[in-house]
């Protein structure tokens, strides 16, 4: 059992035509005598309602398109779905474990697209290759800390707008929607927890995300919201560990809040 | 946000005293407007009994021993706790995300010392360092595979028997519970999906770790059950990449079962 990093980070995960729901599959498990005793306090999948069955039909392509909170260190050569190493250390390989565990039968391919440093204008330069050309049944976009952040550090000195976000962003989703009309879009808020007056304007950025989910009917996660609230038991570097990138606890929150939105 | 990926592997989650049950979190997570649409099919947290706070008090300090199953990649390097290079990319990272998020208010340590390769005699020689000098609360362990794998595979000719991996597992046992009277044991059940002939005396070391659960009356994790159960929804290779080491899906599925055995 030696292994190197390299073969590990090459494992994927192939799918047969076998067709076992995961809650029998849960249920199954829970029947065999060595689980019996086992309680159900932190059982996550076995209380699921039919409607995570609905919203996620088989051969679903699930795909997440962002920044550096996205990217985290996903190796960038791997270009196919459900290998670990393709998909970073934040909340989409922890996605990627949850939804191909829980939906077993469902054939799901599971992409990461994020991008360090990206701001709507570079997603919508890489959209055709990077999102469009995969398909999507469902997009996830995490996109905007950048649009603001850009304005005013890393010599950057980007010039763009709240409404040049808010244009942009629309522009996207419009594409989006053109090419693929039966994509499911998830627009995920963008968020920080530094106080700093440069900072102040993210949340004219979060609300613009939230006028367009409403205006195109999207389904929307409130990151901010959540992390605001999450505060209180914890302080602002448990969950981002410099204010705007997540800690590990800070990923397992936001794919917790983005599965509670999503509802698969 | 152009990070490296070096100022990510050393994001550390840091704690204050504040006190806010994770219970509390997550109901007052709910109650927010923008939450209060959100279905709770796909909650983790939220139906935890009051078992799981019971089994896990604050401050306390959880280790992960074993061989690449447990070890996954991670960088060893890095010594501090809740770091999420220093986890690797199994069970132990998803491990840490969802107890560090469920349980904000415990400052729980959480380290990875599995070493790829490792047999018991191996635990054995660097125990003192990588176990008993962490002071750990809860310590779980998963070996076995390579006590047999390494007997003909590898070039090691290693010459254990099945009854050498019992007496040392029990002395590992034994020597733990006689320095940390307090600590709360989780044996791993090792497993695979390899059904080669060499591979058949696997179920007699898994036999073994029960019998030492049994005997020592320590929480036991069935993951061989949960595995044989899990290939009735998918085949052998979505779970374990190469029939021993786990894919994303694999050690989400471990994850789960662990959560459930330990009731935490």
């Amino acid at each position: 059992m030696k292994t190197t990093s390299n073969s590990v980070s090459h494992q994927q995960v192939s799918r047969s035509g076998k067709s076992v729901s995961r809650r029998s599959l849960l249920q199954g498990a829970m029947s065999i005598g060595a689980l019996s005793a086992f309680g159900s306090s932190v059982t996550r999948a076995q209380d699921s309602s039919a409607s995570a069955d609905k919203n996620l039909k088989k051969r679903s392509v699930i795909l997440f398109q962002g920044d550096s909170i996205t990217d985290d260190g996903r190796d960038k050569k791997i270009l196919d779905a459900n290998i670990v190493k393709a998909l970073g250390r934040g909340y989409p390989v922890l996605a990627a474990g949850e939804l191909l565990s829980d939906y077993p039968d469902h054939e799901l391919k599971i992409y990461n697209r994020g991008i360090s440093g990206h701001k709507v204008p570079d997603l919508a330069s890489r959209w055709q290759k990077d999102t469009l050309d995969l398909k999507p049944d469902i997009l996830s976009i995490l996109i905007g800390v950048n649009d603001l952040w850009h304005k005013f550090a890393f010599g950057t000195n980007y010039q763009g707008t709240v409404a040049d976000y808010e244009n942009g962003y629309r522009e996207l989703i419009q594409r989006t929607l053109k090419a693929l009309p039966e994509v499911r879009i998830v627009i995920c808020e963008p968020f920080t927890t530094r106080t700093s007056k440069d900072f102040a304007p993210l949340a004219e950025y979060a609300a613009v995300s939230k006028k367009l989910a409403d205006e195109f009917k999207l389904t929307f996660v409130p990151f901010q919201a959540v992390i605001d609230e999450a505060t209180k038991a914890a302080p602002a570097e448990f969950w981002l560990w410099d204010g705007v990138h997540p800690t590990t606890a800070g990923h397992a929150l936001l794919l917790q809040a983005w599965r509670r939105a999503v509802e698969i």
